[in-house]
């Protein structure tokens, strides 16, 4: 007897040490989402007076990408698109008035994956904190959608009573506050805690609040998705960095922005979490221009938010995992957002979605400098229109618009065609020398548009009660 | 007699050591100038598709500048400010046609003082590598304006028997050969020693001279200029580089200064002379954009080449000197391309030339770390005429233009007015909520104006023989 229960007590140590072994062989991964950073908008992006020095450091220790798109230029549709790895129009988050508003029915239906659900089902301790965006109401919140936990706001910080801290205004809406409109929640949770919380110090208590969840879950692998609200307008930094950086409000805004991941790096390192954690930072979509010097830059990228030029869908990302990922390597890999899906998916060896189509590709042989090309095509929507199509370094415009202007968007018998490559800021249409390059864009872009569409979930409101 | 001989040998090694450690206490100095290189052009400015790495690696090893501004927003006159720290209309290096061209009847004044001339006063031994366009005549090359040894061109590399090498022309002048040109001669100190060189070759051939220069003068503390005559056009690139940068051929270019660069500090640090060595890499002004694809980008500044728009003049910049500036530090310090004549005077312990007034300032102590403002001053010319000038973050544009135009220049009677540092694309006119900016800056502008400027040299030109 005394034999057997030390028998069966080794064999429950062992069991104990080989399920530990597994988890800790999983990383923990943690995406890192800006609202409306550009592609410019980074020290190591070129840009000139604004500081990004972990940002920076967090390139020169992983891999700064620089053909790495969104899957959509604007908020709400990039953000489904990020945590399901597909295209807006098949899961229905797009249509007119372009995002979730406070008045919306719905938000990402719940039938879809989320990469959150996903690692969730592979032993993941999963949460989030910051913006959501994908549904307001209680059944559509994150912690109905694979995390959790969840610590932020259900829409944009400028969905509340403040619009705009910008001093003459700007897009033509009048700066201060709204009072007539409905108060900005700050979840906990299922919770409402707080009503238009201090924007001042909405960073430092993400911060707070992610690293507080990589503390407590150390014994578990962990997926975290930290979606700031900055610098998307109103901007608000904390009295720590306001006026302190040489471009502005903006600037500032993104230098604590930038102090948050570095904090976060910083934990994973003294928690020596940091050769099992993946950590992703990149942007929801290009820079609002109208909001002027409250808007950042896409460098030498035409448009931003909202448009199909580059500038609009561009966006700067970094990954790093320190002893996987080598460092200091510039990638000139073409990469959606949507990629990440899968290639989570492939990193946690968790099966992809059986009835799910996925337009994401697993590129963590890119990651690992195994593979230089694993996606040569990008698809450029707005709302359920495909606008434009890259394949390689040639990129067909079917229909422009300018972002934000009140003119009809603008359809092209023959598309313009530019290579993006050696013409990155979109300057010289070359379609009439490359006919057999535009007859290949379009053959894609018709079999794209063949595609059966949902339909929109965007669209469902609320009725007015007036 | 024996210990006389001894004491008199012991004094000779002790002189001689003291003279070598006079002499290593000099640092080597090597400016290393691009032609027409953007603001955008390199990886670490931002380029998406153009690779630098070895200029990435002197920039994590030094110092890199993002508000560095060439002194003129062409060739010609932004050479002659460099090499002598004063603005065009002081030397007379200005004037219709904008740079010395092959009837040119003059160049560099010989009274004016050059960083050669200086540097070689004490003690130094001087090369140059490259393209002048300070002056074709025998009485104005390098030789004659404080350089031992000269290897180059005397202008441009458009300025022979090929203007572009675009395919489909470019600037409104068709490309391929012209056969009745002048042939671009290519001189060995003052003899011509080939003409219409091979320009695939040149990089090559610049960077195994420069290399021969450090190498033989490692006893003595040495000055090299290498002024590269790309990425002007026509672009041409060694067989090793054509077609592999994804930018096409602009890109190959640029990689192969960039493999240049990287020859040169390698072979610093092979003869252990890095620690003693102070290298400048920067750029003649900004990109020549009326080339389309053959042209650089200024990222995300406005205007290019001929433009006082940032585009125009703020150049990439790096300096490196490992032991003395510190690793990877980005600086937003102003700097003025004319400031490097009084760092390298203060730097080698040369006195300034008494009889010239200087617009370059020392900003050793920026290099050294010790200080973060030497210069909050930037003046804009186009020929003798002032158009902008910038304080801090203040910049007024008294005229603009815009470049490469047949309209002619627009004067403003309220300038515009820019928060460069917060709108560094140069967006919004600001001028009527600072009135007071706009008056000090107007203050400047008519005192620059009043200082008396010396006759133009380049409007000098051999009359013609028809």
């Amino acid at each position: 007897m005394k034999i057997l229960k030390h028998t069966l007590f080794s064999l429950l140590a062992t069991m104990h040490v080989l399920s530990a072994f597994a988890q800790t062989k999983q990383p923990n991964i943690i995406v890192i989402l800006a609202d409306d950073l550009g592609y410019g908008d980074l020290s190591s992006y070129g840009h000139p007076t604004i500081r990004t020095p972990n940002l920076d450091k967090m390139a020169a220790e992983g891999m700064r990408f620089t053909q790495f798109y969104a899957a959509a230029a604007v908020c709400t549709p990039s953000r489904a698109a990020l945590l399901t790895g597909r295209l807006a129009f098949r899961s229905g988050v797009y249509g007119k008035g372009d995002v979730f508003r406070q008045n919306s029915a719905s938000g990402l239906p719940l039938n879809e994956v989320t990469m959150a659900e996903l690692l969730k089902s592979k032993g993941y301790v999963t949460g989030m904190v910051g913006k959501w965006h994908l549904g307001h109401l209680p059944e559509f919140l994150p912690t109905r959608q694979g995390f959790g936990y969840w610590f932020g706001v259900p829409y944009s910080n400028d969905m509340g009573k403040v619009f705009t801290t910008h001093k003459d205004g700007a897009y033509g809406i009048p700066p201060g506050p709204r009072p007539n409109a409905p108060a900005l929640p700050l979840y906990r949770n299922e919770t409402v805690i707080e009503e238009e919380p201090d924007q001042r110090y909405l960073t430092k208590r993400y911060t707070e609040e992610v690293i507080e969840f990589i503390k407590k879950r150390q014994d578990k692998p962990f997926f975290m998705y930290y979606a700031s609200n900055f610098p998307h307008t109103p901007l608000y930094a904390s009295p720590q960095f306001e006026g302190k950086s040489k471009r502005g409000l903006y600037g500032d805004v993104v230098a604590e922005l930038d102090w948050s991941v570095g904090q976060i790096l910083k934990t994973l390192k003294e928690l020596k979490l940091d050769q099992n954690t993946l950590v992703v930072f990149t942007s929801d979509n290009g820079p609002w221009l109208p909001m002027q010097d409250h808007a950042g830059s896409a460098g030498l990228l035409y448009e931003g938010k909202n448009s199909t030029y580059e500038g609009g869908m561009r966006v700067p990302a970094i990954a790093w995992w320190p002893g996987k990922i080598k460092p200091n390597v510039v990638s000139e890999e073409i990469i959606s957002m949507m990629d990440l899906l899968p290639t989570f998916a492939s990193i946690a060896g968790v099966p992809l979605p059986k009835d799910k189509e996925l337009d994401g590709m697993n590129i963590s042989d890119v990651l690992y400098g195994k593979k230089t090309q694993v996606r040569n095509m990008i698809h450029y929507y707005i709302n359920e229109n495909l606008y434009a199509v890259r394949k390689g370094p040639w990129k067909a415009h079917f229909t422009t618009h300018a972002s934000y202007s009140q003119e009809a968007p603008l359809g092209h018998e023959t598309p313009l065609l530019f290579n993006i490559t050696e013409d990155p800021s979109e300057k010289y249409d070359i379609a009439n020398s490359y006919p057999d390059v535009v007859e290949e864009l379009t053959k894609e872009y018709n079999k794209m548009k063949s595609i059966a569409h949902v339909p929109s979930e965007i669209e469902k409101v609320i009725p007015s009660s007036q």
